[in-house]
């Protein structure tokens, strides 16, 4: 199965270029210092990052020094603006579909990715393929939609008669694809339980090294007072592994 | 802190001790085969069971040829329950209270919880304690009541116009004291995230082997049909860690 490529339709691509995060870059994502919080020195490695977009983390791998940064992404477009964003040669870009992941022959000393792999069906081939490509001893951090935001049909929060803000869960048990209006109607994520993930990670080798599930600090919300709700359930899984 | 001594309670006790699982044992706790499966074989084991109740652990630990088997349990109840139900020389019960666990110069080589860790605020303290009385390479099989479940304030099911029943939740990310019903009013649980569990253990030296979000399988809904809801969320946590 191939991923469903949805940045490469217009009306979704232009949708994603106006959220911050895409606009602004790295630091306009509520979720970035607690990634960066877990990454290795990037100096010196041979970094790859699975669902680039715009290029934001390549390009500040870079900047940290990281020896050779790739950028893989299903979406031409993204690819296109990412290219379009740096002239540094030792940032590579290549159309990857991660359903069928395949890194040749090439080894990578980090691995990153944000936010894409609750897009994937084969992750177990992606675990498997990384693992191989991964020096010994290094690195994998990534972000995910949480399993909790994942799960219901539909998903969205519920204000009970009191005020009383929840997010109501059921479907949790029920792994699988769901259909989401994230930017675009009929957007396919897939769900998976938070054991899951764990024991996949395992399964393919990989050590536990740390698991957030992430919600703004106190200060954040002191910035940002519309983002309290996100204390009431986690939004994103962030997870830093060990090959 | 003390644990809160809820089984020494006349009334607590008198209803815990209809429920199927302290009736009935091991096998009439929905969970126990999932649990099983993460046990490894316990022959000529030196075993500690945290929270061991009426000893059913404790006693099939024995059938299953553990070498020796030591229960503790903060309930003086309990543990004259358990010793009336076995004459076995080598199953001793111990009044321990695990907020502040003390193996002494004992080691083990496995180690087991059924339901209990969600009680404890000092969960790090007893890590740390199993951690050195581990023998290294070797396991511990705990499971807790789900962070899901342990959440909402109040915590509860939802049924909405539509007849769809969810498990609405808030506060996840407030972490602490959770005043329960179960039982007896005012029984305090601690709430504590699913990432906090695991970074807890893995601070405390331990490897994430394997992790269960715990739901009946088809099987277990065709025979018991009103379990059906605990496949919209998880009921428990079951994990397997190693020393």
């Amino acid at each position: 199965m191939a991923t469903q490529n949805i940045y490469d339709d217009p009306g979704i691509f232009e949708n994603y270029g106006r959220l911050p995060r895409s606009k602004d870059g790295l630091s306009a994502a509520p979720e970035w210092a607690s990634l960066q919080a877990l990454l290795p020195d990037l100096k010196g490695l041979r970094v790859v990052d699975l669902g680039c977009g715009y290029g934001w983390f390549c390009r500040f791998a870079r900047e940290q020094g990281a020896e050779h940064v790739l950028g893989l992404d299903v979406s031409e477009r993204m690819l296109a603006r990412a290219k379009d964003m740096t002239s540094d040669p030792a940032i590579a870009y290549r159309r990857t579909d991660l359903e069928t992941l395949d890194l040749g022959a090439e080894t990578f000393d980090f691995a990153y990715s944000s936010l894409a792999l609750h897009y994937i069906a084969n992750l177990p081939g992606l675990l498997a393929e990384l693992h191989r490509a991964l020096v010994p001893g290094l690195k994998f951090v990534f972000s995910v939609e949480h399993p909790i935001v994942t799960a219901p049909i539909p998903a969205g929060w519920s204000v009970g008669p009191d005020g009383r803000k929840t997010w109501p869960i059921d479907n949790y048990q029920n792994e699988g694809s769901r259909r989401t209006n994230w930017l675009a109607e009929g957007v396919i994520k897939q769900h998976r339980t938070l054991g899951t993930f764990l024991n996949l990670l395992i399964r393919a080798g990989f050590t536990i090294a740390h698991v957030e599930e992430w919600a703004p600090s106190e200060e954040q919300i002191a910035a940002n007072p519309e983002w309290a709700e996100e204390r009431e359930r986690p939004m994103f899984l962030l997870m830093s592994v060990q090959r």
